[in-house]
């Protein structure tokens, strides 16, 4: 396929965004109106719950502005389609399609997680019960295979890749949820090795990072060896965001990360800094492991146990052990991403948008 | 294709099922094998849950000898790999895949519902809690697209062939959850109309069997003209079905159906002979409208108070009508059929079990 770079958005070179806001931007600006009219499709009210999740109205239907989310994992659909050498918008199916499979999970998560809260707003199930937040994750991870389907009869897509395009999401979605069922388990126990979180984290984050990474590429017609490459690139790429974000759920600034100070403590989290901490195993780390056996003051630590706790998981090499993992896997990724070729300026926007994820405050 | 009817099982034209009861028999034979299969490619838990939940074991893990249910869908698509010329094998996948979808709306069914009971079992959320119902259900809703897409790596059928199974059963899954959504709509309101009632009936019952009516053609690779035509009597067979489970839900008897006594009636089931008798607008139609308006004694109502509103649906017109419109769908299903060129054998099953559906008494 010809290269198209450069005169994807507006047809001009000088379009092409010279940042990662600029990139995010162009993201949403191509990918959130296919989300809404295909969010639009569904019957009432499953459509206002879904529009109220996004963001996009508050619970009384007036409509909210909104930046739409980060829209990392459509901006990698759009940029894995540029790299098999189609335009941007080539991508758009496989950017809405991640975005809906993304906030099905989310649904689902929030629901089975009894999460009140999300971005400083009440979850879906809190607002429109726990029977609509069920029905609209089932409506969006439909409509997520859709969109891709759709792409081969409407987006240029050829059936075999949209068929290729729907494979690749539908694996993704298994492992969401095999994911999310490890989580689940996880809740009932003390503590999880190392390697359990990393699959758990493959799951409920690295999948669907992966799929989007390569999903704009397979409508394109890219060749197996390509996608998986690029798969590689999006799967190390999200186990390197989890990293950073759990290292962010016991140190971030509240003020920056949104959330309660010391929260994936409180809720006793089986994030990787713990899992390190705990494989260690010196005074420290049989420290932390006695604290998290005891079912006792379980949720009711004070601020004062908590900053003791994230010194004992700091102690036992958990923060640095992760600080690490975050670094390795970014390099990974990007070993991944130099195997395949693309044209530069697509490389950078890849090497630049892997960057703004590793390294973040938030 | 060269027809193969007639050699499709044990390689002789005698292994061909002569009765219903066979036919059923043969479709267990060869779905429940893969179905399990599949089901046991879930991650620990959700393999169990799901085992329970197709009652293949009970809730300590214990095999349970089952007849695995009545197999009507999966013995739909069967048949239509049949009707294209296929061996029945061909339509396997298909088979599967609308029995994993099914129970993935079951499971999220009877979550959303609070039913406690199904077919004499207590449902999998009350027995696992409703977290692993809702994970299950999504999983179970995946694997039903996978066992598709493999259809065109292991058994046979072509891409692009998969690829339109895909989109049927997607779009069943669509309507499916729009059915359940004005199910749900509907239990906040006393009065629903006739064309309410059949649309949300069309999700929730006839979608799948229209599906399944179709997904082995279609994976034997059918025209559009036969797909449709196979779906169109899948679609009326299945109002014909919903409309007899309407009539059993208030007239059947319990020892007969499993089900409890007005069971129907005692929770104000929106069904198509309450909402025809309340259509009729005489003075027995009234005097129901007004029962249902009336939130005093809701679910407390006596056997005798049920009986008496059995015979108001009975006085309006909504029984005989009921009657008169799984008639009409099943006719309506056969003219469908008709339009489909097939092996004569294979048109008497389709009738035969079209019969079976509608004639019976649970």
């Amino acid at each position: 396929m010809e290269s198209r770079i450069g005169t994807a958005v507006g047809g001009t070179a000088h379009a092409e965004p010279v940042s990662v806001p600029e990139l995010l931007n162009r993201t949403r600006a191509l990918c959130t109106p296919p989300l809404r009219a295909a969010v639009a499709r569904l019957a009432a009210p499953m459509d206002t719950v879904a529009a109220y999740h996004f963001g996009w109205i508050d619970r009384n239907g007036t409509p909210v502005a909104g930046d739409g989310g980060k829209a990392v994992r459509p901006a990698l659909a759009l940029l894995s389609a540029q790299a098999a050498g189609a335009p941007a918008e080539a991508g758009v199916p496989g950017g809405v399609a991640v975005e809906l499979v993304h906030n099905f999970s989310l649904l689902h998560d929030d629901l089975m997680d009894g999460d009140e809260t999300r971005r400083h707003r009440a979850t879906a199930w809190t607002v429109f019960g726990p029977a609509q937040a069920i029905l609209v994750g089932d409506a969006l991870a439909t409509l997520g295979t859709e969109v891709l389907l759709d792409a081969a009869t409407t987006g240029g897509a050829s059936a075999a890749d949209a068929a290729r395009a729907v494979r690749l999401l539908n694996t993704a979605s298994r492992r969401l949820i095999d994911g999310q069922a490890m989580d689940v388990a996880f809740e009932q126990r003390d503590t999880v090795t190392v390697a359990e979180c990393l699959e758990m984290e493959g799951g409920k984050t690295a999948a669907l990072l992966s799929a989007a990474s390569a999903l704009g590429a397979v409508l394109a017609g890219a060749d197996d060896r390509a996608a998986d490459c690029l798969q590689r690139f999006g799967e190390h790429l999200g186990l390197a965001f989890q990293a950073v974000d759990d290292l962010l759920g016991i140190w971030g600034a509240t003020e920056v990360t949104g959330k309660p100070h010391w929260g994936d403590l409180r809720q006793r989290k089986k994030s990787l800094p713990v899992a390190a901490a705990l494989a260690e195993g010196g005074e420290a780390s049989r420290e932390l492991a006695e604290q998290l056996a005891d079912p006792q003051g379980r949720g009711e630590e004070s601020e004062t146990e908590l900053a003791a706790r994230a010194l004992l998981i700091e102690k036992a090499g958990g923060r640095a052990w992760t600080q690490e993992e975050a670094r390795r896997q970014h390099t990974t990724a990007l070993a991944a991403l130099d195997e395949v070729p693309m044209p530069d300026v697509v490389r950078e926007h890849f090497v630049a948008l892997a960057e703004f994820v590793v390294v973040r405050e938030r």
